[in-house]
């Protein structure tokens, strides 16, 4: 029985990660000016021409990645299209004017020029994973000694002087440890590291710092997941301080259990599935009307964000990610419940049978109510890295890996 | 009958503003240290201690015009909390750091510290309301010279030199005509040259200008509001240039609408109706559940904007000023019905009476989705200001303006 219904959920991963990335390669590529369109209407069609570094970052990765590591995406046309991307980031993803060497915009027009820049650290890290997975593709030497110095000047904003990014010091917004950034950082190092002996060696404290940012976020004696908390692990006041992000938390968990797995540490498996997938389950998912919250306080108050009850596509794929892995290596039946249940909804609402792809925004009732295929936050990215992942994982299952190269990390 | 509708409208909108008021009085009042707290839950209570320097100045000048205006809240309580805010906001809105003179913060700890500070002039704009209503009540010459340095502060960044704002020039990011900035600015010389002749001279061009800037707003051959052109008035391209707000339009509407009824410019007074108040009415009403959407794309396509769909308690209560203001002027019927239809919906829907004040977000199809009364957008200004506009208009209808002193410049 499980196994057939495995092989039902591996069957139709397969056939959706097909679709999703027929859609970006048929709508997404600007052929006249290189990058990537990311603003996509549901059946494709651009709706507005700016490039968001991050994603066209986080494109040139995925590309790159199914390019590398699964043999049916092994086709020119996807590493082409990855290297146009790349191209592109290196032309024109830096900006000079005052801040430091190294920032990238946010944004860019769709001839490259710099539209906005954020006073985070969340487009270089991108910047990062695109330059190191074509590389290890390309070979391409100079790339990637480009990803790691920009992964040396992201360490050195996060662990020494943050005044590059350009945000003012004061006195009222002391430094805080908010999940995102331990959370990317581990995940860079994952990237870099793959294969590497001396790179791993080189970022082997880094990841340990990672890894206990992360668990500071544990909170309310061992009961709550929150998105912020002091440079020393304690929970901040007001709003900022009582905030859970189900979805991010359970992005947190598969990276952490990612990380304990390689480590062979049990401890740190126990502490990624029991903390980071149990408890934003529990508080996340919406008993009335299905799927994942967005965003909660963790004192019941209204969250502050109007999104707040609205049902994200990125969440349902981290949380698909995180439970198919914590069931791959533990064969504990309730994970593969939570996994059925969040497949379930997520395939019944997102995926649009129509046009293909995913949408991205639901209401809390789980009726479309932004139908974009691709906008400033969604690209080329959750949902096939999701797909991927999961069809990795089902691999495992079945010892069906022939088209797994032995490079690949999850294996 | 329209009398007796009248009346009834007078009569609900009076009781609605007392309410308020009481609210806010009892809930909102930082005893301890002084200035307003702004996060009150649906019952009052405070859910974060943090203060929003324009929502501090919103409060400060909407006590001192009630106070100065009209004869039921001139009580001691009420100037007191004015002057407890202004000395808050006088004492700690300016940052130092390494902004310009003048530029205030966007958010203060509970004592004081700056927490944020947004690259905009909106914080600096409600800190001229406020110490410039607060200082007709108080005869203060100093509290009026800072509004006024503050004023002139403004220009030079909207005119001159923003960059002391903090924002970086880019190349793809050229200045552009945000219709915000002509309608407070507009709304800033309203206000500052009410029965003062000598300073209404020194701003008669800037009024011209914004009046100018606001009307460059009016595209598609006279068919559409967007909120974002270039600065010689022509569409941008995107999602940017064809965003619509329509209760961002109706607001321009009530704006240009008292200038130019001062003006005596029948031309002007017919365009604010016919263009800022007619087009957002049939673009933004929604025909199946009711009640305006927040965002719309002049071509249709999905707004990027997550809350599009919802319906917010400021654009009604600016429909409900903009109508009845055109109503009392014209006495043509179809406005009063436009405010009848928007007055059913908002007093349906928004007002909670089980613990007064309003709501403030609501989904598409009209339930509650956050359910506090004031938070960082939300404070004591668009509710009571309506409510206060409203009842002003009444008394022109009715002549019964026993208490309305010759001073108030909407008599």
């Amino acid at each position: 029985m499980t196994a057939a219904l495995l092989e039902q959920y591996r069957e139709r991963i397969r056939t959706e990660l097909d679709r999703v990335v027929d859609f970006w390669l048929k709508y997404s590529h600007d052929k006249e000016q290189s990058g990537f369109f990311n603003c996509l209407g549901k059946d494709g069609k651009v709706y507005d021409e700016l490039k968001y570094v991050w994603l066209q970052g986080r494109q040139v990765w995925m590309y790159s990645r199914l390019y590398r590591t699964m043999e049916r995406f092994h086709r020119p046309e996807i590493l082409d299209a990855a290297k146009s991307g790349a191209a592109f980031l290196q032309k024109f993803a830096r900006v000079q004017a005052s801040s430091g060497p190294g920032k990238c915009a946010f944004c860019l027009t769709r001839d490259g020029r710099a539209v906005k820049v954020q006073r985070t650290i969340f487009s270089e890290c991108f910047y990062v994973m695109a330059m190191d997975e074509l590389s290890r593709i390309t070979q391409d030497k100079e790339m990637q000694a480009d990803a790691e110095s920009m992964m040396d000047r992201l360490i050195f904003w996060v662990q020494t002087d943050s005044s590059d990014l350009g945000r003012p010091q004061l006195p009222g917004d002391p430094p805080i440890n908010s999940m995102a950034v331990p959370m990317m950082l581990l995940c860079l190092v994952d990237q870099l590291t793959e294969g590497r002996t001396d790179v791993a060696e080189k970022y082997k404290d880094l990841s340990g710092w990672c890894v206990e940012q992360i668990l500071q976020h544990i909170q309310r004696d061992g009961k709550a997941i929150l998105e912020n908390v002091t440079l020393n692990g304690k929970e901040l006041p007001g709003c900022q301080g009582r905030l859970q992000n189900p979805g991010h938390a359970l992005e947190a968990g598969w990276f952490l259990l990612q990380y304990a797995l390689k480590k062979e540490d049990a401890q740190l498996q126990k502490t990624a599935v029991d903390k980071f997938m149990e408890i934003p389950f529990h508080t996340g998912w919406d008993k009335q009307h299905g799927g994942l919250f967005y965003f909660l306080d963790v004192d019941g108050h209204c969250p502050t964000q109007l999104e707040w009850n609205m049902k994200l596509w990125w969440p349902h794929c981290e949380a698909l990610i995180a439970y198919l892995m914590a069931y791959s290596h533990s064969r504990e039946p309730l994970l593969l419940d939570r996994f059925k249940q969040i497949y379930d909804y997520t395939f019944s609402h997102f995926s649009d049978e129509e046009h293909g792809e995913w949408f991205g925004y639901l209401s809390r009732k789980g009726e479309v109510v932004l139908d974009f295929k691709g906008g400033s936050f969604k690209g080329f990215f959750h949902v096939p890295r999701c797909l991927y992942m999961c069809e990795k994982h089902f691999a495992l299952h079945d010892q069906d890996v022939t088209d797994v190269p032995v490079t690949d990390q999850f294996a």
